[in-house]
């Protein structure tokens, strides 16, 4: 790559940083708490549908922030999932991707039940991608 | 900046994320959710010393990868956070930290309640900083 390219790409960048965070600053995100019980007969193919869905809104949607999801240790039916969307319009759009509207066709005979809870964020603080490898962070 | 120097700080920055992801293939970080009830007559506060004490954790400690943290809508004083740290020592090394003995030692009289839930992750997917702005993402 031409270093010239690099230095395009990085201004391009450091500006698209201070509109991302101006935007942050006046409408803080929607950030929800899933609890989910799953078929515990069904499990295995739950976790690849969800997992296969987080990824494609992450990568797709500019709006899907984070979608964390893990498993209770000892009650590994018990599913919990953190979803961060840059506003409601953002969900709204969300829910009517098509990766979302094929995971919950698939899903709805796994999913023993739901509780979905609407939270404030209070601080979400990540280090980039790399982990400890890279140092950088960000809160918001 | 020099181009040479863009050039230099690129490279290491691909290298550091092939081996960060070489080290989250074999060694799934520890993640856990924290349940949390506050008195309400001290939420301000609490949340200011926690705030402080997840910024702190997340930039000075390689090994604490996210804290997020948010309140229940219509129940504030119930605070969850989503804790992920490289491994078990990162874990061990975070609760030995000045910022984190700060923070439980001036919160010990605010917290009504808490419980720990050790997780296993499923998957871990957030767009970089930026938000919006910003195509990349990753998950673990």
């Amino acid at each position: 790559m031409r270093p010239g390219v690099i230095l395009m790409a990085i201004s391009t960048t450091i500006m698209s940083l201070s509109a991302a965070e101006a935007n942050t600053a006046s409408n803080p995100p929607m950030v929800r708490i899933a609890e989910i019980e799953v078929d515990p007969a069904q499990l295995d193919a739950y976790k690849t549908l969800l997992a296969e869905e987080q990824e494609a809104s992450v990568r797709l949607e500019p709006g899907v922030l984070m979608l964390h999801s893990v498993a209770i240790v000892g009650q590994p039916s018990q599913i919990r999932l953190l979803e961060v969307y840059s506003d409601r319009t953002a969900y709204e759009t969300h829910i009517r991707s098509p990766h979302f509207v094929k995971y919950k066709s698939a899903t709805e005979r796994m999913v023993k039940s739901l509780r979905l809870i609407d939270t404030a964020p209070i601080l979400l603080c990540a280090k980039a991608q790399g982990g400890e490898a890279n140092p950088s962070f960000a809160c918001r």
